[in-house]
């Protein structure tokens, strides 16, 4: 993780019979993202559905940005949802997982988090979704949210995200979002089959519309109702 | 912490001019208290403000539970929270802080918890609150929602408390809730001035109302919207 | 551990020409118990035979205290013993293993403990033997010298004890020592056929005879050759 | 550290008869910058020189990149000494003092590290020299030499470095080596008296003369000496 | 530590009104010495006693064997009680206290270890004493204590000892215990007023008489009931 | 490691077309051992080579110095070199690989350590050699470049080195470099087939003659170019 995965609804269909599915029991912590997701802590007590979600994703978050060639073991998701943890108690960044209620159950549905700068009081957001979820505006809603926690909460002056050059659907919602491009990378992401460009983005406090513009079309409600 | 403080009224004035605030940056995280008042990760990210609470609380709460003889220093309590996020990372407790929205501003009003016993499929609920804060249902709501979580969250299938004999509010308050009184421990806490009496209390999920007979008095609200 | 054990005797024949020993190499530093018995620290020095003792007592310990399902492997003993070893230093508890001579050799019969409350001035001891060492009264004597080292060595005002309420023969030999029943918990402990209601016990060091009453069958001895 | 602060020449005198040496012991392991320079290790094993010229630069070090307000004590200089040696070994980072013959003494001039990213086969690299030593093209023979390790030791395929806006010396030296601008980073470097603009440079390892281009101005002896 | 200081007689009066003394509570653990001694686990359950020894010795145990300039403050003693205990769970290393009994009540006296090399099955002996508890024979009780151990509990096959030149009276003692002078080495040992000769004694488990010949003076009475 | 393995010419035909080789990336920090020579800093960095060293000379080794029953894995010989760069960057020991230039690439041939007791301003130094590169004076050239470190570097008193009696090879080398013989430790080395004496030497500074007398044959090179 660490910038945004292109949010293209992808080809097949979705969710046929056999979808398998990441429920979880009710967490006690949550943000809504509106009436029908959250984010939540990602901490070891979602080792195992989030290491689903991780595996059935993982040839396909390789489309947009490096990952090994083998999806991670169970172990070593539950290690990485720990340093994740200690991160999160350390100040050094916020991962969330985002949870989605369907059937009158909570599924996870990606992840995105903040990786946080305390020196430069700045932060870089990043993002993934699972197709199925796709369509739902989760991964803006999301990256509001935590744009948001980032000027607000954490009291920065500056986020930032990357995304490769030819991620064109990300880069045209974080522009919509009013992010500055900064900087065209060359070569800056290694994959197994070349490098690829970069594109860097960041918006300051001051251009933050504070879920002003952003509310016209329904985050408004998460303005709102953000806290708690 | 660990068990019950008495939550009686203090018979001064509340909040004079001088009253000193534990005000807090809004979380990213939280749990609904109702409109009024929302659980929070209690973690490193809140020392200063937490530490306020607990130096202005400090003997007060030596009243009902045993606590040093001089408050902690803001480096203790700083490697306390560590201590109690690194415990929820692990599963082995859940530590809240209880906040309050007060002339638009959240402040820290005292803190609740459960420890987990997953062998056992138990945990022990505790809570302290601000004197200030008193009178507003907080203990009760901070308990229903834990040991909701405890049983529906958790999946646990007990719960106990505990509180001295004669902290007789606490004790009206866990009965009140459905806890059976299980055990009379002679002389079980130490104080300075002499050891007391401790009353342990249970509940066993199948006697937990989940909400039921205790949402009459508005507690309703917490389990519809728990989660998110 | 953390609780007693039923000592009742087993059915079948002890010790067949098959049995299996924990012998152990001469330890530099124990507790006599008597002749035949000592107490040793509970350390990795002794993983070995210990993992063998425990190994062989799994299944029976499970009739009277929660085990998970499978024996430990060797490594899982030997890092328990690291954990008692580290509490130990720490002051946090006090772990011993129950050694007997036989055939001009010492073997392990069995494991005693305190875990220490420093906060309240109090411990509770637990204690299981191998069903070959029933009827020695070693189960008694190491209660007697743990909890008399509580009381004169660590200085505690209270020291405590559980059993499971069906384990009738623990139960007696408790009594018999003049701890007081303070609680009935109900369903307390978890086993896999269903959960188990459980007698909680008390003595204050007030209270403790400090060898007199016990010294009358036998453990006199103990009381003045405890230490050195 | 992380990029390059100003080489411009500082104003003053330089080395009055008072000047303040960080002269050290022969260390065993370097690498030569030619005859009168070296990089060593930047390791506990320097710590005392090594605090003293981070303390004379504390302030000057402040005008091209963010520092805190105090310079750090002696024992937090160890601990950054000793976290970069463990990152040395963990292969995240290259830290390395450089170090200048003076009246046949070996003194400490400055730092120069790489900060390595082996997910994106990338390293950052970054500088900084005590006034005194300014002129002899110390920094460029630094960042020939760690640039070089980077594409030819490590293996890497990319190296960066930054430097704010107006560090005009260093952005002038940087592009001479071949490092081509690839974004303007706005207001993204927080300084005490408002955050600052940061221009962000890279090399391909294909673009890099390895030695040959810069060797024309002295530093072939590098390319030809430098193992060992 | 890990040598024989001089045990010889210091020459002012022993213990007039005014002796300080290191009383501590009876230990579980203890191995006897006879009836008026006993080596204890050196752990930090006896900080303050032995801090307090120490720091009394310091200066003459600085006679025989290196020391630092200052006593330890009483967190170095505790942490080095920690790193003793650790070192002994971990088998490098077996870390006593002698303790005496003096009306009717435990004093420390001493100390004696045995550092272990399990790769070589080798162990070196050392030991130092307070002054006013030389002519007991403590010193040559422990030494006889722990080399028996190290034959007979630990099985090694050789054991070290050394002093320094200069140190009449503990060499004495050594080779009557039959150790085996090996090496003289010259400028061994550094102490502030100029290094000194050191002499390396060894004794094989073959030679060791295994308490026959020793026990000739009382140490007999050690062999029979060493253990337990 | 820890002493000397005899550097005698292996019998048979050195390096055949089957001659598996350690090559390795041009270090960044190295010590000139001449020309064809040098000594790098024995850290994770090289696992992969040094194993290979490692084990192609576990059988050899076994022959000088007690070795484990099997060759290191590799996930031990990381952890080794993990341990050898925390021990370095403490200042407890100075692990180096011997590295020679062959066929224009880089390739291990041994290793060369000094063990450093800072307490007693001492360091022992111990060596071994792949057969292939004997008769390049390689051990003694480690050995001069460390002895030189241990005296003129970290500043130590006397420098220490022991052989098992039977190496005459390795003995002769350390005689004829000015180490005189201390000691005759019997059977002081554990080996599978057996105890073996050990010799132990040493030498003061005031008796190293700085390259003096040892330049005669070719290493005042080493001392003029030392560093950088």
């Amino acid at each position: 993780m660490g910038k945004l995965t292109d949010v293209r609804r992808s080809g097949g269909p979705r969710g046929g019979p056999g979808r398998q599915r990441s429920v979880i029991s009710p967490a006690l912590f949550s943000f809504s993202l509106g009436k029908d997701a959250a984010l939540l802590p990602l901490t070891p007590a979602i080792t195992e559905p989030f290491h689903g979600l991780q595996v059935r994703n993982h040839e396909r978050i390789g489309r947009w940005e490096p990952v090994p060639a083998v999806p991670p073991t169970l172990a070593e998701t539950r290690n990485l949802l720990e340093v994740y943890g200690r991160s999160w108690l350390g100040g050094a960044s916020v991962d969330t997982a985002i949870a989605v209620v369907l059937d009158d159950e909570w599924e996870l549905a990606g992840a995105a988090n903040l990786r946080v700068d305390h020196q430069q009081r700045a932060a870089e957001f990043g993002c993934w979704l699972d197709p199925f979820f796709e369509g739902r505006g989760l991964a803006r809603r999301s990256f509001v949210a935590l744009v948001d926690h980032a000027f607000n909460g954490l009291r920065l002056d500056r986020v930032t995200t990357r995304a490769t050059a030819d991620n064109e659907r990300s880069r045209a919602m974080i522009e919509k979002l009013g992010f500055v491009q900064e900087g065209v990378h060359r070569k800056a992401v290694y994959f197994a089959d070349g490098r690829r460009d970069e594109i860097s983005y960041a918006i300051l406090s001051q251009e933050w519309a504070g879920g002003a513009g952003v509310s016209a079309d329904g985050l408004s409600v998460l303005g709102a109702e953000k806290y708690p």
